[in-house]
């Protein structure tokens, strides 16, 4: 197989099933111990880890290395994505985003400005869930050795460990609910990119989710969630669904995509079921909760646009019912089609 | 001055007091919320921060990452400093190291051979000290774009809030204890990197310091605790006397330091105290246990060569008394003398 070779290619970080292979054959087979105390490890590939405190409580934690480029997009920068990604992984465990470690490594001759700028994004992304900075690393090193900048954040956050929900519990019958409208970041990267001119109207989602997952869970039953980011929602329903061993059966009439991303996607060619989104929640909730959940999110300020888009069925294949009264399998991309997306 | 202008350059990153002082003005400057609940958070700039979790315990988080040149050096790789840098944070916080998370950016093209045996050497650390690899991220870009490997390693471990040593608590009276000789891993990487033929005897002390500060704790009473790292031990002791407003007074004559690495030193100009240790500790220690303690870390798989090397005094300096009978003034580097030592 052309991805399996000897050496690392593009397609070994792009988020989709290539990547998971590697993840398994280079890095879970070489760690004796994946996990803390019976806490939730590495075996699982969920968005955090957990390490049980006491009987009750839990700390959870995740990491994330951010290479995107541009730095600066319409709609964000390297420093609200670095915050956003960590806190949102902590956040899709069910739990509030207490800290940010901030570990920066830093092209030599890159404009302190601009450095300035990132910081202040950084601070402001946290401050949206009153996450706090709390450690961090710099290394510079020369310019014709990196090209811009790497963050990558750790986060934590404590919480009970009967509100932990993990992206293995759909059950058959469960409504799936996606935040907002998908393909926004991915879209946007690669407009700004090509400078199609659709940058003032097409903007990244990039934020904390925190607001909308608190509100859900005050009024429903989640059982499962993921941020859909590297591969797309298709990357992520179809990893929900093959962990639970259930099917779905989605509406692409109730998935949102926006316009811009309609026209930015056919001009290249790319599924925006397949790119990242950085402020979106995809969720399992009980079918008797789902209404309520729903106007809960609505309520909150990045989840005006969200819909109930199909339910848990049994099976395995992720089907979708398409406009015009068709079926369409999802299927797991390979890979994420846009590099350095994130 | 030189540094301060309005890019980032090499020094920058380099742990010495230009480094801090850019982390004061960008970083420190933009963070709002610097700590949890009272915890020790970024203004302290120590080691690591902790979340308090409840009355008694605390979180102890830290975040490094790892740009070292080459990849495998004499003494280890950047999988074992990736490890042992991070769990060393946690250590020397006075508290067991739990788990790892683990975020890699690759070059395309980087043999899947290399990262295969980077994995393995990072597990074998961890097993050292019983730390799990609980949670990690992968990248890849374009290999114009990043020269080999950049590896951010976060880790937690938990603690009782009353045994957390900080960097700051030096108090007048106390012993230096240092566990080993000192400049090691820095001149290994620069004898290997100038090829001098002294990659056979030099090699790095790269390695996991828990099971030092566990003997330590065990006898005695530690004031204040930091590993070494860039910029040597004369950061390391500097910012201890300079946190605790006190100032030390060191003997040449106690001061491990191994005759390659004075070698190599000499030949290149520059300082041992001045570079890079990853597998030491400083610490302060009451003068009345400072014996057994220095017994206890001796008896350690890599605690053989440790030291007491002075004590703790009244003023702001930090002096070493000569082999020659003459007086030194140690002082803070601006930099560390090796680019991409870790
Ligand atoms: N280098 C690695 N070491 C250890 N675990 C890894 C590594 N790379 C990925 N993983 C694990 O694989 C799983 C999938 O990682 P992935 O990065 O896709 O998740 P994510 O952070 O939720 O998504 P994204 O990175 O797109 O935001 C996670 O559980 C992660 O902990
Ligand atoms: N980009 C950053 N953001 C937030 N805090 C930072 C950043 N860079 C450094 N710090 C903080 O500055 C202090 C000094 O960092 P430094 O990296 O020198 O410590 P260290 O990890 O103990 O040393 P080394 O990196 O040489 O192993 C730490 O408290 C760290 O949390
Ligand atoms: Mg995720
Ligand atoms: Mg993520
Ligand atoms: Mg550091
Ligand atoms: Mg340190
Ligand atoms: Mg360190
Ligand atoms: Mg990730």
């Amino acid at each position: 197989m052309a991805y399996n070779d000897d050496k690392i290619n593009m397609v070994h970080g792009a988020g989709g099933e290539v990547m998971q292979q590697m993840i398994s054959e280079i890095v879970l087979s070489n760690v004796s111990k994946t996990s803390v105390n019976g806490g939730i490890g590495l075996e699982s590939l969920d968005d955090s880890a957990t390490i049980p405190f006491d009987d009750e409580h839990v700390v959870v934690t995740t990491i994330d290395a951010h290479t995107i480029q541009p730095l600066f997009f319409p709609g964000g920068d390297i420093g609200r994505i670095s915050a956003a990604g960590t806190l949102n992984d902590i956040s899709v465990m069910g739990v509030k985003p207490l800290s940010l470690s901030n570990a920066m490594v830093i092209s030599e001759g890159f404009p302190r400005e601009d450095l300035d700028q990132i910081m202040k994004s950084m601070d402001e992304t946290c401050q949206e869930v009153g996450a706090a900075i709390i450690t961090g690393d710099t290394k510079v090193i020369d310019s014709d050795k990196l090209d811009s900048m790497i963050i990558t954040t750790a986060g934590i956050g404590i919480g009970r460990k009967d509100e932990i929900v993990r992206d293995s519990g759909l059950e058959v019958g469960d409504k799936i609910i996606i935040t907002g409208s998908v393909g926004d970041h991915g879209m946007a990267i690669m407009s700004k990119r090509e400078g199609f001119g659709y940058e003032t109207e097409l903007k990244s989602d990039v934020a904390p989710v925190w607001p909308m997952v608190e509100a859900a869970k005050k009024v429903g039953k989640i059982t499962a969630m993921k941020d859909p980011t590297r591969g797309g929602i298709a990357n992520a329903l179809n990893e929900m669904a093959n962990k639970a061993n259930v099917g779905m059966r989605l509406y692409e009439e109730f998935i949102p995509v926006k316009p811009e991303v309609e026209a930015v996607s056919d001009m290249l060619g790319i599924d925006p079921f397949e790119v990242a989104n950085e402020g979106k929640v995809v969720m399992g909730v009980t079918a008797d909760t789902a209404e309520d959940v729903l106007d809960a999110i609505q309520k909150t300020k990045y989840g005006k646009d969200a819909q109930i888009i199909g339910e848990v069925t049994e099976g395995k294949r992720v089907i979708m019912e398409t406009l015009i009264g068709g079926e369409r399998l999802i299927e797991p991309p390979i890979a994420d089609p846009v590099p350095r997306v994130c």
